[in-house]
């Protein structure tokens, strides 16, 4: 892909980072000893602790079907965000927002997976976020995929299953415009006054598993889409070389 | 934006449209006569009624900020899917799918509304599903608008609003890569073997409101997402026009 | 059943018609294709969506009990009625109102079936309610009556079963007392202010299935009673006439 | 009304009872000492308690309108059936059956009322069933109107009100066809095996408050639903006095 | 264990009870007949319905287990309380006080109990308030213990079980701090501004089951938490001499 | 408080400790920049990050009356256990132990609390399990108390409040009797299998804030429970030391 011209000099974003870069990353494999899989993903001052851990058997829907099947859920811890977040269980009924994030992550997770390779088992993904500053669902694929890795890996030693049944690497991050500016991986400011936030999910080859593009202030124009394109295609290589090094692989 | 490409012979899709061709489309205005606005819209058989109903005041977060809101709601009958659809009230809470349609509804019609213009009243728009076959959600979009339209205007024509808050048309439709192929506007049977679906919300002048794309069967390339781009403007074009002359605007 | 007495000059119904009159009833068989029956019923500006469709499968408490069951499920879409009607999902309970109808309805079509004959399966019976304006459970019941049939006579063609387990034909309307009036089928303006408000069901041979009389705003007589009975008798004569018509029996 | 026919030899009642016999009834007074109005009523072994107690406000509904409101709540204790009733608080949702049966509870005692003398305040009702034996229901109204009429006493001595609010007294009764056999006050096992069933609400000049008949096994003719009637009449009657008595009025 | 010291002349209580004197008790055998075991248990002003169910299953846990079960549930009649209480169901979820006293009772229980020798079944004790003037958990165990034996005792008539599961004799009662003094078996009006309060289960033996103590005003010395063991002990004693007296054991 | 004895030579807990031995405990406060108080602790592998968050209302119960409020919620992460532990909000309700938890964890903050000193105002406590061995709640106390501490000083140096409202240190140690060994601190594995299991809340001075001791296998003597006293209180006192050098007090 072609590279993103100049950024004017004039636009300066809140945390001093370049248009076209990610916030430091940080990884911690195995966070959490009791899950087969666990990570502490750091976007910047986004934390999630995201688990893999394995039940052996799957969604009714599935029985006898000769495979597996990955079901993921998210939550924000009510100290992750400014004002305290109450917890979905204190409604009796979960959010909306973390219904359909919840969704997309499984969809992704489930895009880059051989579902036969993994037998009648359920992979359990729990990503909990700790501390928000935007980009949590971005961030809850990315280390998910490596709790995923790591968990499988372990199903693969142990011989309960024969073949890695991952057949891809995926990342995601979001970009947006914010000022007129095209910007990579929104922080929470950046994101809550952008003109148009896009969340993109990406294989390790630059195909698309899910592009979710949103004019949030006002309908955004097909160049911009274009640029957006572009700009997340180029974050998501960068993660997904990231994982590649945590994984040495 | 260029004309599509003629489509391969062999290729034959279930109800014998061309790939590029919506399903007829048919608008009942003033359809249930207790709401401000109301529509029933088919899409070949499917089948919404979309009602726009005004409540005086906002809601909670928005008191005293003096603009209005649009809250969408959407809902399958239990008899508009083949196999019985049990109500998500005997469940005491609401599907995950259910809740991802209504919130893009509310958003899509919100950013084509200043708000502002509104005053601080609420305008409810119910889309519920009476017979499904597939763009459930891109009809409703298509029908709300409409429903939306005509309850403003009678809130401008009594007097209650000064000028109409709506700013532009908006209107939703699917493509998809079935079998290969970049095709418009699925039905149930084409979507639920698709390998790509993509919902796509755009303004009258081409502009992007939402879009959200799926790599459901595998991931997708760069390319076939600028096919599926052009095609769905090509619909959403003609969706507009079909708005106009309902309208008679 | 003798005839009513003519009705002083005086009192004017609020739709002009007379005391003894039933509103405009239209039924449209086959309203949703996915359903093995449906209707959509009209009495008058009430319209209900009936629908009516089969599982191979009876509720827990009847396993192995070689019959079948109805379960009805009654519901107001949120535009049917003037002042918005917030969804009972959303307060994760069902509205007392909702449960005493869709009981009701369940009750009046079991006890016209012989429910050996339909075998260890389930109807279930929806009742949406799209338009409201007074006697929805009992154009309910009149509705939901022709969608049995239709899907009843589906399996006995198709040799699901070997026998009509109807028994007897079935319909229901709403007598009442307005302003010291006895009249029949009262729209909703009418109901809200009546001092007595009767629903009945009944047979083709004018035997009770169900009677419920309620005096909303005083006791009433059991003279008046008796005058209720007999213009509900009449009402529902009039009714199962045309259901038969429509059926062609 | 006229008098009820000799019954016949052969038929025998469970418990021994004439066919017009009610079972033997015992109110005890001021039964919970925390509740302004309290009851344990017996109907045979049909054991409720009625509580009334006063809220010095009125529902939203009702704000502002100068006039009070009666609220029923009907529950029935685990231990009160043969097989233990799991309670609703459980399950999330009241039953359907509770719901039907505590809004005729309220309806028939809000009938008896003048609401506006009762000030803008609303008196619970609560009856618990803490053994049942058929007829919870019909307990429920005789015993909860002494209940509330204790309440109302209550207010009037300490002149919270100013005069009795209390228009009629109010007593309920079931009355059903069992082996063809017309009879009166059903028990459980009756009940059950009734072809119908009818619950009768009355005044004391034996005006109808509520009537509800239903033919669980089969429709019922006009005629049985006059004897069923005059035999509901002559219960109440006797209930009513037995109230009377206890009042010392 | 020793004596308890002379109480001071000036410290009265509420009800003119020593110090370390329990209210009057009272328990009712067989008090409901639907049950297999049932006490109406009154201390003092606190009135409390046990009852003890048979169900022929075990919870999921437990399948194949060879061993029972002893689930507990407890609540409080609306009236029962001065200010009605609201009943769960409609709040739908349980009290937090609620859950733990139903743990509290069912563990209290199962600590008596050689749950194999009950086989695999569930006993159900369901504690139901009608009056409540504090104390009211510990009314519960001490009358449910009653329950419970009775609906052993009847399953070991019929042969069901072999040998009473039962292995001691268990009763609780409420010590506390009030203003400076140490006293037995609160009242509400006691309870409600107690410093310190403490509830006590023990056997027959003075062994522990379960001691809950907590400093409600501040915090108390270790000296203060022996003399409430000691009292503790004392009135439990007085509690199993009762239940042995009713039981003529 | 005297010494304990010498432990057997023979008695070998799981982790190689001493029966009188805390597990390494570490604190790390600020820990979630979100909350204006915030702290991982860590005791051996159970890990709990407790936040404190300041809400500018009191709960509705409170309105009015000059004084503030704390408020605490536990609830272990779904990968903190070794079998994942499912939302409570996917059952819609909270499960009865957490209950029970974040009670006592409201509890014992409050009880070394001027809430006078608060003013009206609502201290939120939260806290997450993301790593359960054991011991979660007395952790969770532990932490929650350094938590809230560092609100408070922040409230204070903000000139918030006054002076500082907590009044003592406040700690939580688990005691049990396991194999008949007294130990301090359990572990799960020692937890699950343990005789007894006391939970112990103690300020500075070793006053009892809470006391819960279950005979989970079996009833327990006086004199187990003293020495279970002795050796909770010398747990307490190392831990409130610990809190002092974190705090630097």
């Amino acid at each position: 892909m072609q590279k993103l011209p100049e950024t004017a000099v004039e636009y300066e974003r809140i945390d001093g980072r370049k248009k076209d870069e990610l916030r430091p990353i940080t990884i911690t494999r195995n966070f959490i000893r009791n899950a087969e899989g666990s990570v502490l993903i750091e976007m910047g001052n986004t934390k999630v602790i995201c688990t893999a851990m394995v039940e052996e058997k799957v969604p009714h829907f599935l029985k006898g079907q000769k495979q597996g099947w990955i079901t993921a859920e998210y939550e924000m811890l009510p100290g992750s965000t400014n004002t305290r977040k109450s917890r979905d269980r204190n409604r009796g009924k979960i959010d909306g927002r973390t219904m359909e994030i919840q969704r997309l992550i499984g969809r992704s997770l489930r895009s880059v997976m051989d579902l036969k390779k993994l037998g009648e088992r359920t992979l359990w993904i729990d990503c909990d976020v700790i501390q928000a500053d935007g980009g949590t669902r971005t961030a809850a694929i990315t280390g998910a995929f490596i709790a995923l890795h790591d968990a499988l890996s372990g199903l693969l030693e142990k011989g309960v299953i024969k073949e890695m049944p991952i057949t891809n690497f995926v990342a995601a991050t979001s970009v947006g415009i914010h000022q007129g500016e095209i910007i990579m991986d929104l922080c929470y400011e950046e994101d809550s006054s952008a003109e148009v936030d896009m969340n993109m999910v990406m294989t390790e080859d630059g195909e698309i598993i899910e592009i979710q593009g949103t004019g949030e202030e006002r309908p955004f124009k097909k160049e911009e889409l274009q640029k957006l394109l572009i700009l997340g295609e180029a974050g998501i290589k960068e993660l997904i070389a990231f994982q590649k090094e945590k994984l040495s692989i």
